[in-house]
């Protein structure tokens, strides 16, 4: 098992053995923010105005194997397939249940979910970029606590266009030196694009970088997304009781920053769960930006697609989407909940789900 | 324990046995029908238009402790306080966790909730009551299976005004003779009222008595509410699993309506939980209608508010408001989930927390 996932420190692998052959819930909160439709900003949709149809489509896809509210699967302008094949064939494989969580959206799943009030969200250019976080905060925070009762502990992955790009703006505000530091779903990181779109939100919310260290509700209002507090609120909540796997990249950098600032102390019981592409991406730097918040470790899983039949998988291995919809976090714990799981089961796994949706 | 818990038979113990000591998960599913405006037809509410708002505070009553959409806590138009009061004390005693369900609502709870892509219905005088049942009822039972994983069984409640109406028109369509037999808010049962609203729908749908027996969507669409699918589906999902106490009086003959004909094995996985006042209730008969739909136990808790110093729950042993919001099930759940807990304790928790509510 141990060459399959990859810890960052000693703590990381004692968070595993903590959540080994426990049983989790897996937790994917959606969003939309405007931000993502800023051309050259994301690639989580075949071209910027269907991005809206990225998270609703990668929860359907879990839920009933295959997508409703568009026709295939959300793919990249070059034909990259969503990162929810890896969850959906983790979450088959191992038995785990999943909800959906809802941020605030424009195009809602065909799907159950859990809706917590909020909107979706502006694009973080304008400084105004999310209303009523609070009010989401506060129902993620019931939500989490309640169900931490229910489940040995919770993996909690995300599905929104344009994340990283809010992230940074959330960590900026919020003095978190991450400019240059947050993953991009495309082969190129547009980092310089995001800082101006970044620098643009601070200058119309008339503030600087860090000022808001104290502040995250007002952080994420001006230049957040919907899917940061409600990701935030479930970790406060739940955490207080039970292990959370936050399972993300970078983004996770925005959601840790507010947990943070709310609550320290539930730091604790977290550890973040990705995909090594995400360990070894050269134009990114989480254990950068983490480290900046707490001592928080990281696991990863060693996904190769270096051997699919998929042209859309093996793109996995040159850098582009490389993590989202949980997908890292959601592999490590269905191989900690069955110790017959390997990696190459659920490589296998996402190949035989593709070729199915793909088999025209 | 046994004088303070009613059983229909045997079966009925045995579902008690089995759920013994075993953790369980309280749904309320929430609703809001037209037909409850229907002057007469509904004491769940201070008056007829307000009875859209006792859904969303009954839950917040549940989640927060005191209601947030409106002030103090609903009451009948002679002031006698939701059973709500009863069912956040059982929750509260006996620690057991709790969703929010949404079937279809003009008001919606300030509390986290799953939604199901419902609409709030309108009345059934029209023949045309509930749209959107279908994927509410799909929707519901995706939801129920991933939820029966988690826990060892469901107790579902409902609130929603104007149910019995509802639920009378739904059984009505379906062959279930239920004139006169389901039960009511107010201590005077207007069961003539009642059957003329029915009536009316049924000649606006353009079918008979009888006539929709294997069509449960369109007896739902016609003469429904938005309670009924998203109730029915949830108990499809979960009782393939786990068992599922429907914590309910006479409106539970239409959810049961609906499960037989969608899906009469999962019946055998199903108890009623109610209250006492349900079972003496001489204006109406449960068991006269459930022994329609099948061999399905009911099982009662003895909840005795006679000797409270409140006039507004000392009413409740003169045959007013008797059940809702899964009081019945739920004060049953709590003493089986810990032993030590007794009907005194949960009537003592209620006085506490009405005389809190009510302290101005």
């Amino acid at each position: 098992m141990k060459e399959e996932i990859y810890f960052s420190d000693e703590k990381a692998q004692k968070f595993a053995e903590r959540i080994r052959e426990k049983n989790p819930l897996f937790i994917c909160v959606i969003g939309n923010t405007e931000t993502a439709k800023i051309p050259g900003i994301s690639a989580a949709g075949a071209n910027p105005e269907i991005t809206d149809f990225t998270p609703p489509a990668d929860v359907e896809l879990l839920f009933y194997g295959r997508c409703r509210c568009i026709d295939g699967v959300p793919i990249t302008p070059d034909g990259i397939p969503t990162p929810a094949l890896i969850t959906m064939s983790a979450l088959e494989l191992a038995e785990i249940p999943k909800r959906t969580v809802v941020g605030g959206l424009n195009v809602y799943p065909k799907a159950p979910y859990v809706e917590l009030g909020g909107l979706p969200g502006r694009s973080i250019q304008t400084g105004n970029a999310v209303d009523k976080v609070e009010e989401v905060l506060e129902n993620a925070k019931t939500f989490g606590k309640s169900i931490s009762s229910t489940v040995d502990y919770l993996v909690i992955g995300e599905s929104i266009a344009g994340g990283t790009t809010t992230a940074l703006g959330v960590m900026t505000a919020m003095g978190i030196d991450a400019g240059g530091k947050v993953s991009s779903s495309m082969s190129s990181n547009p980092h310089d694009l995001k800082m101006r779109v970044v620098e643009e939100g601070m200058e119309n919310a008339g503030i600087t970088p860090g000022e808001l260290k104290n502040d995250p509700i007002r952080a994420v209002s001006c230049l957040g997304d919907p899917m940061i507090p409600a990701f935030a609120g479930l970790v406060i909540g739940a955490a207080e009781e039970i292990p959370v796997l936050l399972a993300g990249g970078t983004q996770m950098g925005g959601v840790l920053s507010m947990v943070r600032a709310m609550n320290p102390d539930v730091l604790k019981n977290t550890a973040i769960g990705t995909t090594r592409w995400i360990i070894s991406d050269e134009q990114a730097d989480l254990q950068g930006i983490v480290k900046q918040i707490g001592d928080i470790p990281i696991i990863a899983a060693n996904l190769d697609f270096s051997k699919s039949e998929h042209d859309g998988l093996r793109a996995y291995e040159r850098e582009v989407v490389k993590e989202g919809v949980g997908a890292g976090g959601i592999t490590i714990a269905a191989m900690l909940k069955c110790e017959e799981i390997t990696i190459k089961d659920i490589v296998d796994k996402v190949e035989e789900n593709y070729g199915k949706l793909t088999d025209f």
